[in-house]
């Protein structure tokens, strides 16, 4: 395995393979690796032939308030666990390198980023969009893999590649959980222990809206209800959204009458965290 | 040589292409060639396996009060036109095909989309670099060739390429002439006789200028002037705006002491031209 640093390199590697007939698969990341990171990793090593993982804090994703600074990283870390997964190229890039002074071009999504985590996010998802543009024009990927934890980037990104005529097959893979529910988060490192308990509170809301829809509960008022009484009982968490949309465009429904996306986002303290589930009638 | 209506058809034929080590060239167009496309596929032409020519005029980069509708379309003669220029390929699709409804996705290049042209039509680059980044996202040509005529059109693909790491290499060829100076444009289709007269102004104008700076009259107040004056001497001409700027960034300057790009934008009577001349000192 081998970390490149510059765009330049990557290109070349890439080229390179390319002109051997090799198929190449892309895991965007933002580093710091956790077993949902590794499920990615894992998918995609099975069905390409050279692997590239990109790794790459991204500051235009993050608003000014956020934690872009603070956010985990711990390269050392992630080579020893890329390596163990076989991947074959770790794209690493400082800052200047992917934005360089002056640099002033952005891809949007309209619509459907200014919703949900977009909502009080409003940079958020361009940011999104641009990095993984640049990514996919520089390692001109086959296939690229995403989490379904990021319910909307998935639309978003799906929507991005259809829209743009982008050469790249896009692959979800289900969220990975810790044993008690709660979705594999870099984020998760902010949480305290009294925190991290709090914070299982996310799916099991879910689970419980989940159970009431396949049981037969169909009132979209009530479903709401149920999840935002559930977050509510734990003094810790204070709802930021909650959403019940069509999972193919993220569009607000009048009623429960096809699978739906039930997506989440919750403040656990000073952390915030996202989940989701798709309820299949 | 064949036309492609289908941007399926398209990607297949590219793929084919390149799995057979082809290299791609792209001369994207609007149509309604003239002498001044006929330069870019001679240029490309010489380049490369595989010649790609797009027509496809592109509703998103005209304002709503704009010339959509009437811009002159002729692909029958175009298609003529372009087998005796030997290209391989002309993809003609159709506004459904390069815009679904729903469609949602821009690239822009903020700053320099918002100056000169753009400033009076302030959708125009957007749509500009949003069509030319599914063009090549779709057809991944190695080069692409676009006319000097469009200066700053040409410095904003070009700080798009490089801002999101597209992997297309960039070709400008000097702006092709009528015998009077008038550049050539498919909306001086729009003229009549008499405006036809009065369209060379601007090439005029431009001469003055690059005339009076190499014979030592460096101060930019004075240029603006002489340019101004004598387009101001032709009744049927108004003037849009005068530029004097860093060539390769659009940026004002504050003195010519190296070289200058000088863009003018006129009204003939209702039809808009542009034009513009680089000052090498």
């Amino acid at each position: 395995m081998k970390t490149v640093k510059t765009a330049a390199e990557m290109r070349g590697i890439v080229r390179e393979a390319k002109r051997d007939g090799k198929s190449i698969a892309l895991v965007p990341t933002m580093g710091y690796f956790h077993e949902g990171h590794l499920s990615l990793i894992r998918e995609a090593r099975k069905k390409c032939d050279v692997l590239i993982v990109s790794i790459f804090v991204n500051p235009t994703q993050f608003d000014p308030s956020e934690d872009y600074e603070r956010y985990p990283r711990d390269l050392n870390r992630d080579e020893v666990i890329a390596e163990r997964g076989k991947v074959d190229f770790i794209f690493a890039p400082d800052v200047s390198e992917m934005y360089s002074s002056g640099y002033s071009t952005f891809v949007e999504v309209e619509g459907l980023s200014k919703v949900m985590c977009g909502k009080n996010r409003p940079a958020h998802f361009r940011g999104v969009t641009t990095v993984v543009a640049k990514l996919f024009n520089l390692i001109e990927p086959d296939t690229a893999y995403f989490g379904q934890k990021d319910a909307q980037q998935v639309v978003i990104i799906k929507k991005m590649v259809s829209d743009l005529n982008m050469g790249v097959e896009i692959h979800v893979c289900p969220t990975v959980r810790e044993k008690d529910g709660l979705a594999m988060s870099s984020r998760n490192a902010y949480l305290n222990e009294e925190e991290r308990k709090a914070a299982t509170v996310l799916y099991r809301a879910l689970l419980k809206a989940k159970d009431e829809i396949i049981r037969g509960d169909k009132l979209l008022k009530f479903i709401r209800k149920e999840i935002t009484e559930m977050i509510e009982s734990e003094k810790l968490a204070r709802i930021d959204y909650i959403t019940i949309v069509d999972p193919e465009n993220l569009q607000e429904i009048a009623g429960i009458d096809k699978p739906v996306l039930i997506a989440i986002a919750v403040w656990i303290g000073k952390t915030r965290l996202i989940d989701n589930i798709i309820v299949n009638l």
